[in-house]
């Protein structure tokens, strides 16, 4: 019997193990899950015959190493920076490694190693990254094997609120770590259009914009990602005039999100003195210059060239950010506080769907010099509370990953990306089936 | 004959050095001048008779050690983060040890030891920090001892170019580290203002202004420095309602650094691509949405919400940001780009003064609860190529109080910065002497 040793049983796991574990049904598989809290990864299982929930931690070596030492194939779902200690135990006895985080330089530093013990890991296949991977050099090999000279690769992921369940005037809601969303885009985004190189500060991020529409789905905004210039080598395309990847977003949140940069509320490199017992309109005030004669909402309008009754001093106003509650989170840092705040105001109702957004526009012109627009898009909504759409497209990947690895479908070895065949045709035909599928429009 | 070992032969030694040259001929003294660039310290040394210029590396540890063993105590202007390096051998060899650098963690540490031992480090004693430290400490303990009330403590200090010799549009030369100004400012800049606590990042920071007028020199405008808050417990004034350090310059000059950190040219995070071969048009259009239609210099005006023909745009057009200029630095950052040209542009020429300027503003209330503002202003300018004002400013508290403490006048040992009086009062009396003299004024 084949162990399959999952870590980490936490929000994005619940497809993933379902998955895996009506395979481990039709095979001799066994799914170990296991996570820090027992509990969590006991929810998971339930009692299915082909499971077993453990406690496993991996800073626990004698235990770790004992159950890492029994599987064929470990996922690790757990956070990124922890992967480098579970990719070490796996060199050390011999076991494959799958995850959907990005390639550490650690664990990039590990590929000869892995490859020489005949060992794959794979990373970057989950949603974004990964979907978008599989997506992308789908389309990228077929144009070149058609000859077609690609001049322009755009590409957009989002996760969003299904647009029924969307009754916030934000127009959006947390179907995903809410952290990463506070603090998505700081540093600088750095794309090429046309052959010029583009630097985006993190203080201009949300008001430099791309309109993206999907049919039947309507019109989004998408703003660059940290960095797109590195996908150049990485999707094989590095002579290519224009690449940006970007995020997509309901139209007008971003308009509203800028206003939480520009306050600089969030920062999350310093504490707010006396946090604990500031209000909401105290903390925006702390940001806003003193006056004797303007009240905090006249202060921000002015701050925002906008008139105090307009529509993002009321989304603001909605959150209660000038509001009189008390604060009371100890030493708290502005991200810190504006996270707390967010999770209470754009939390996922028990009913609500989530949704994930994804469009790559490729321009080219084919052998025959003709100008093409391309565009090929994914929308995936959650059906319930625990199979998201997140939930879906991040583990779904991870899991038919894992059983075209069991089944001795992938030959590659070393520490890999997503980006050959051998992987996205059988990948991406399985996801289709499972209702995950890209449609193609030209224009 | 006691010897003293300064370390560091760069720019902001040479009044440090004829200062200390003057004393050893009146007194049984040896001054030592120590740099990794020999030549600089024997152009400082010359032939002097009591002066000796020496190679000096800290990190070759058998010569450091032996010149530190020898000497009575030592002078660092070494670059800050070698301090420590310093400070571990005067521990080793119980010497005292003066710098004009803010005291580092490492530095801090060592208070212990150093009192146990006998030893001052004493700290943060050149211009700023330094003579702010010395001239507020004098009148806060005033104002106290006048049993007044202090609500409000404001403090400015800028190097620039003296008004004689401004001659560029920016009103700006460099003199001091140009990357220091390049770089300044970066993070969040935090203050308080009538008990209400201030948080400014960076893209606001240079358009979050105050309008300051020193009689006889004019008006200036300043911007807040990282952190003012943590100088309500080094000054002793940890109850005051408003408390804000800043930098000054002259007016105009932050609008216009403005377009610098809103472009994102200030970054030293991230190399630029193809820096080498870049125009400097190109490099200010990649900070730029692109565009079919528009020009750098009409793009750049949009951004910024003037018209083309503004003068901001005249001035990053009069630095040649515009121009077809190759810039020719390999593998260089945004910043390292700006600052390779600012250098040409703002260069002190030969003949050039710079000036320090420097002012407290004090509200308090009197004993006999009057009402009352006092302005203390320092205004230096330089006198020549080596004896700039900066020079003077920053040099002459460190020969101050080398000699004090050679001559037995500073009992106080330990990690400290210059805020008692036993330092802050023969100090400031001798620099007034040397023509470095607050003026006082009254509303």
């Amino acid at each position: 019997m084949k162990k399959i040793l999952l870590i980490g049983a936490g929000r994005s796991s619940y497809s993933l193990i379902q998955y895996l574990l009506n395979c481990a049904m039709r095979e001799d598989w066994e799914l170990i899950v296991g996570d820090m809290n027992l509990v969590l990864a006991q929810e998971k299982v339930k009692n299915h015959p082909k499971g077993k929930a453990i406690q496993f931690d991996i800073n626990q070596a004698e235990i770790a190493d004992k159950e890492i030492a029994e599987a064929e194939v470990v996922i690790s779902l757990l956070p990124p920076f922890l992967h480098s200690k579970v990719a070490q135990a796996c060199l050390k006895f011999h076991k494959h490694l799958i995850t959907a985080s990005y390639v550490s330089p650690e664990i990039k530093a590990m590929n000869s190693e892995a490859k020489s013990k005949g060992l794959l890991f794979l990373n970057e296949i989950g949603l974004d990254p990964g979907i978008d991977h599989l997506s992308a050099m789908q389309i990228i090999d077929r144009l070149k094997a058609e000859e077609a000279k690609i001049s322009a690769f755009r590409s957009y992921t989002g996760g969003l609120v299904a647009p029924e369940y969307d009754n916030n005037p934000w127009h959006y809601k947390f179907t995903w770590n809410p952290r990463n969303v506070v603090l998505a885009g700081q540093g600088t985004a750095k794309y090429i259009i046309n052959g010029q190189y583009k630097y985006v500060p993190y203080h201009r991020l949300f008001s430099h914009l791309e309109q993206v529409s999907i049919t039947g789905h309507g019109e989004f905004e998408g703003y660059p990602n940290r960095d797109s210039l590195t996908y150049r080598e990485v999707y094989g395309i590095a002579h290519i005039p224009t690449l940006l990847r970007g995020t997509l977003r309901s139209k007008g949140f971003c308009q509203s999100w800028n206003v939480f940069v520009q306050l600089g509320m969030t920062d999350d490199s310093y504490v707010i003195e006396n946090s604990e017992n500031m209000t909401y309109r105290e903390f925006t005030n702390s940001f806003l210059q003193y006056s004797k004669t303007y009240l905090v909402e006249e202060k921000l309008a002015m701050l925002l060239g906008v008139t105090p009754n307009h529509e993002l001093i009321k989304k603001i106003e909605w959150l209660g950010l000038l509001g009189h509650e008390r604060i009371g989170l100890p030493q708290a840092t502005p991200a810190q506080i504006l996270q707390h705040l967010l999770e209470k105001k754009w939390k996922l109702e028990a009913d609500d769907k989530d949704m994930i957004v994804m469009q790559h526009i490729f321009e080219y012109e084919t052998l025959q010099g003709e100008k093409k627009k391309l565009f090929s898009s994914l929308v995936v909504k959650g059906e319930n509370k625990q199979e998201t759409a997140m939930a879906k497209t991040v583990g779904l990947p991870l899991g038919i990953a894992t059983k075209l690895l069991l089944h001795g479908k992938i030959s590659l070895r070393g520490v890999l990306i997503p980006v050959q065949a051998e992987i996205y045709v059988p990948v991406l035909e399985e996801l289709a089936q499972l209702g995950i599928q890209f449609s193609e429009e030209y224009q």
